[in-house]
């Protein structure tokens, strides 16, 4: 007997995210700022005008993609906005990647990349990271349907130059090179004025991580008009209204205020490097990170015994226990110093612990 | 030579929906709810607290999906949220319809079915409207890989009863049937009660018309726990958090009040009333809408006339000069009395020039 059952979709069981509530948690697991956002966006929401909900949103989100604009001496015809960098990456794949001709981005980058390779039948190539875990541009030269870099790469934290980056574009001129640049405000460089240069240069940045705003779900892209046009034509060819009201003003506003929003990037560096140098005392391994998680290893202890151990104090870190290559990894997002320095705490505590066991 | 727009996807040029801002006009085309959201919506805003924007919002949406929940009687795992009933329905279509036969709707629906049918690969047959533009639930009792009828359907305002739905519900128990039911709340009767009885009926509906929340983008299916389950696991599977932290919020607040809800409802319906009898005594033919809206033609004179002269007025109606059996047909969503009363004041003003003229 025939059953609707029969037609369901294939995909992976729903393993939900660890996202606890805890009131008295160090939340170290999911990359979030420790900051809240800029106290203009208090003043936005304080003053909003509740009725304007009734209508639907202005479908172009014209007001943040002109503080986008204006924050990075561009046109508003560069960029596009959508419901986070997630949101803006799968549209720019639906976009750009339509050639019979794999697309290439490194094994160990961030988990989306082949979902939506998946979800839109894009084929794809996973091309290994070096023996120190960097992007090896030459692997990205042969004929291919698209790259796709993080910068600085995630969960490793490692940033690329300028230089090492515009050869991979060079030798990639007849397909669309995407910068995935979620963390780049915590360090890096970023790749913005290679899209004056290039015509098949795409920007990827979110308001989640340094405009501290993961829960208003705001993204966006910039390059030549051209680019951000036909991402807008495909969008708007089956989605009509994907912004809020309130997810254009407020992201607006947090953009505009751009003295807050250097003095937390300023904050979470120091934090960060104040943690790397407790980490190496404490005989951790990591990368020198770039962004606001630190990605380390213990030269004796395995990952999962602190993961376990901390997780009992009520700090959450992430691992990534399916992956062979990185599996004795954690990746610590950075919290305010106060709750790094409990971290610390908490980790030479756990190191107390393993030894006087073994 | 290769480049990269080679690769483009190929869609349909985008022509930008008309979203006018004018302060002083007068806005019946995109069936916008005249009232502001509930009261509670503006308590909600006025106490959120901005530092939460800081962290990813809660993956399940609970807060909003329990008060959905509540709202029908139902359990929560039995309501799936999302980015405004299109992303429901997008991804309902994405979860059900993976069947080499064809997904039935009728020819003059919503227009996204088949916008959502091409961009997934789904094989699909518009099913004609009969001669007084309802659906012939015979009609759908062939084989097929599914099928989307919207309760009231739109443009044309018609509700069918709930025995009809049953016996189309009857007829295709192998495969899932998704009722839409986006302006249901404005007089036809749910089909909610069928989601008890048959394991393959969802029912999707929207906080942008009867609660007036078009601009946070709400919108929420139920169904048997196993149909929900579907599709969180196709959701999650490659998006994470879709809704913001002031959507789930928000739409929880809204939900809630039901007396509220029910009262700008009954003057909506008030208002619809009035304005018929008003565009009867006109010569006007319309259906007997069941939502926030009439779909509506002269006898005469061409919609289009009076399209373009209410232009001039500042007041905006939808018209759908594309498809030939309805091209003289206005759709008027219904706003407030006032507004009613200043619309059908400039119809009978068109009317006495084009008579001077004629």
């Amino acid at each position: 007997m025939n059953s609707w059952r029969d037609n369901l979709r294939k995909v992976e069981p729903y393993v939900p995210g660890e996202q606890p509530e805890l009131s008295d948690m160090i939340k170290l697991n999911t990359n979030e700022n420790p900051y809240p956002p800029s106290p203009e966006v208090r003043r936005v929401i304080q003053n909003f005008d509740d009725s304007m909900l009734r209508l639907y949103p202005d479908p172009n989100s014209t007001e943040l993609a002109k503080a986008v604009a204006e924050c990075y001496d561009v046109k508003s015809g560069q960029v596009f906005v959508g419901v986070g960098s997630d949101d803006v990456l799968a549209i720019a794949f639906m976009t750009f990647f339509n050639s019979e001709k794999p697309i290439l981005f490194p094994d160990i980058t961030y988990s989306f990349y082949d979902v939506w390779a998946e979800l839109f039948q894009i084929p794809y190539e996973k091309v290994p990271l070096n023996d120190v875990f960097e992007v090896e541009g030459k692997d990205y030269y042969g004929e291919n349907g698209g790259v796709v870099i993080a910068n600085p790469n995630a969960p490793t934290g490692i940033a690329q130059g300028l230089p090492a980056l515009e050869e991979i574009i060079k030798h990639n001129q007849d397909v669309v090179v995407i910068i995935d640049e979620a963390y780049i405000d915590f360090g890096g460089t970023s790749a913005l004025e290679l899209t004056e240069k290039y015509d098949n240069v795409l920007i990827v940045q979110t308001l989640s991580k340094s405009r501290s705003l993961a829960g208003m779900r705001i993204g966006y892209a910039i390059g030549q008009e051209e680019l951000i046009r036909a991402m807008n034509d495909v969008r708007f060819s089956f989605n009509s209204y994907p912004m809020t009201r309130l997810s254009v003003s407020i992201g607006a506003a947090a953009i505009r205020d751009r003295a807050y929003f250097e003095e937390t990037c300023r904050k979470i560096i120091e934090t960060r490097e104040w943690t790397k140098k407790e980490l190496a005392k404490l005989g951790f391994h990591f990368w020198d990170s770039c962004t606001n998680f630190i990605f380390a290893r213990h030269k004796t202890i395995p990952g999962i015994v602190f993961f376990e151990a901390l997780r009992k104090q009520k700090i959450f870190v992430r691992r990534f226990g399916n992956q062979k290559r990185i599996e004795d990894y954690l990746r610590i997002s950075i919290g305010t110093q106060e709750e790094m320095e409990r971290f610390i705490k908490e980790v030479k505590h756990i190191m107390e612990q393993a030894g006087s066991q073994g």
